[in-house]
């Protein structure tokens, strides 16, 4: 590693970013949209011999150094970016609007699924191929929306935490769903070991996040009861101020550990670091810990969406047929996902309302990085041509750069006076 | 990259880094002590088969992701740390140092050098040898006295002032001694062109260092209430806050890229931080950029120490002539770094006092990692054989570890009452 090369390309990326945050946040839209089309530049910007890429010593493999380090800070990013909306979620908000949530993600995973695997069936890619696209229309990627509902202040809304709970559940159902199609694709001949390992990963997907949810609401706050007990014996015995663990060190530890566990188990980090914010969320604001973590997000984040446009590379996405099949696949992950989701909200909460329903509908728009994964995985079993992991990864940009603008629309028409971006939040 | 072996390595490095310092926090000594003698336990736990460096994933090599992503972090921990006392320093308290500075910058150069190309020449490692070891003798690394001092709350007083200009200028002339010994070894037969490029490095080191401090006088604060004015004339206009540029965001750009500056020049990283910090010191406090930034530095700094202690490989130290050639080493390079300065100290400002003088000379000693680079640079030239780039090595992170303690009862001595630590500091 070269550090005057690493510290080049950070200094770049986040000048880059910058300026694209602060364009789209003048037009009125959000700045992450600006970050993610400045991504795509930074990819494919070449005049004759020389290209950005280049001059910051970035290409999009896994031996490239500064790509390493790019990619690991995109995915710290989103990491605190989810802990941070734990922080500020607590566990009964959550429970509050369960059956709303889990209905959303339901039919949000269902929808999407047959829509995807019908339209890939009809136009003769095969069944893998189909099964695959269908298992990448699925999974919701939580972090954009989560950020425009941070920068908007509206987590406190019954609307956020329908789409914040939906989004731990359809991570789980999209994991499983993923696990059925890779063994359904791949072990045709041993589908008895996957079904087994299907239910294993599936239960403790669930234990995990059950697990937490009690712990959050039984036995974290006993153990804060004690702790807090036995540092005032402590200090009416000394007469002194016994200093305490430093707080933010604490939270980051939970904040990668669960991030980790997560990812040992199958789910995405983010979810893991979301649960892991929601343990503290007691204690956030008493221990100032959004502020800590916001200066952490705002050296990491820019660099999360900055990777989400850098997926695409122009040269691949030029060619009509790959433009003909994205522009359909995109209308189809759009329209099933809405369709699915606020169906979900209207029968799991009958006191929702058409405005809340279409914000729910459009919260769970963006695949983002999720759909890149199962695509990525798709090419390299060589179930998914080059041409379809194309589409996937435009797909999977697209409906992250469509939904900011249409979520920030839709809530502003619902809270109309909460609202209004200024700069200094995005 | 795999995420989730980055993930574990980062919490479990976190929580020992933590552990330790916990402990000396509560022994009375500073907690990065704890840090750095982690950091050699980590690299050399062996039980059986079992090494903690294994699980972690960690070897200390380039090609190791891990150890990569650990070093960088580290880099990053102490360009935040001495951005951060930039910050609380103005570029006037550091001109009314400036002539005592000089002096024991430069006293703090001859006498270590001296003495440690003595030491060498008699041993009869040859003349080779002994200029790479009084040149990585030289070189102060102000990382460690700037943590105890900002923990301390001591940096408003004059002591530190000098402590840190003088860093800044033995930096600069660290450089210029190097560069000097490296002519002298490899150019033996093309003396002439080594020291044209050596007057021209130490040309742009000054330069730097210079223009800085002039910018920091005279045009930013020019810039600044240009930029003022012309938002209040948009203001008066509008009617309307228009939002500004997100002050964190900008920080990072001018820590970062000056750091790369430095690095560029030939300086340490950590100075082009430094002055980087300078030039935003009249409006850190109004802009809330140090809690900012201590947030990002909790995060990064604990893998710096680690770092430091994870150098040791006690194999290797595990040898008779090893270790009483490094016990030697060890008490010249405190002596001769003591004497020099606090000499400087009393020669440059006759108003300091015994104190005074004293803390200046400890706060000078540690070496740290700019020796370790002298002594890798001459083990992969084939100028210092494994022994003397191990005792190198030993001297570095020594002085280290002796520094810290030594300088918070010097300081203590000096100013009683301001002095507490507590454990949320470290």
């Amino acid at each position: 590693m070269d550090l005057g090369s690493v510290l080049v390309m950070l200094v770049v990326l986040l000048v880059l970013a910058r300026i694209g945050s602060r364009l789209f946040t003048r037009l009125g839209t959000p700045g992450l949209i600006g970050e993610i089309l400045i991504g795509i530049v930074i990819a494919n910007l070449v005049i004759g011999d020389w290209s950005l890429m280049d001059f910051l010593n970035i290409s999009m493999s896994p031996a490239n150094d500064n790509y390493e380090i790019l990619h690991l800070f995109a995915e710290l990013g989103v990491i605190f970016l989810l802990f941070s909306v734990g922080l500020e979620t607590r566990v009964s908000d959550l429970m509050s609007v369960g059956k709303a949530a889990m209905l959303v993600a339901v039919m949000g995973v269902i929808v999407p699924f047959v829509l995807g695997f019908a339209f890939i069936e009809v136009t003769g890619d095969g069944l893998h191929a189909a099964l695959f696209m269908a298992a990448a229309m699925v999974a919701t990627s939580v972090g954009i929306t989560a950020r425009v509902i941070k920068d908007m202040k509206l987590l406190d809304t019954k609307e956020s935490r329908i789409i914040i709970g939906a989004a731990v559940i359809d991570d789980i159902l999209g994991m499983i769903v993923l696990a059925i199609v890779i063994g359904m694709v791949s072990g045709d001949s041993s589908g008895g070991v996957s079904i087994a390992s299907i239910v294993q990963t599936s239960a403790m997907a669930v234990g995990f996040v059950l697990l937490v949810l009690a712990s959050a609401k039984w036995i974290v706050p006993k153990l804060f009861d004690y702790f807090q007990k036995r540092r005032e014996e402590k200090i009416a015995k000394t007469g002194e101020a016994q200093s305490s663990v430093n707080k933010l060190v604490l939270a980051l530890v939970v904040c990668l550990s669960f991030a980790w566990i997560a990812d040992f188990i199958g789910l995405a980090t983010i979810i893991g670091a979301f649960l892991g914010g929601m343990l503290l969320a007691d204690h956030a604001w008493e221990w100032q810990l959004e502020s800590k973590v916001e200066s952490l997000m705002t050296f990491f984040l820019s660099f999360f969406f900055l990777n989400v446009g850098m997926q695409i590379d122009l040269a691949q996405c030029a060619n009509a047929s790959v433009i003909v099949l994205s522009l359909i696949i995109i209308v189809l992950a759009v329209i099933s996902k809405y369709i699915g989701c606020s169906l979900g909200a209207r029968i799991g909460d009958r006191s929702l309302d058409r405005n809340s329903r279409s914000i729910i509908g459009i919260g769970m728009i963006p695949r983002g990085e999720v759909g890149i994964v199962v695509a990525s995985y798709g090419l390299a079993h060589n179930v998914l041509s080059v041409e379809l992991y194309a589409v996937i990864i435009v797909m999977a940009v697209a409906t992250t750069i469509i939904a900011p603008p249409m979520l920030s629309k839709a809530f502003r028409k619902k809270y109309p006076p909460e609202y209004k971006i200024t700069a200094d939040d995005l």
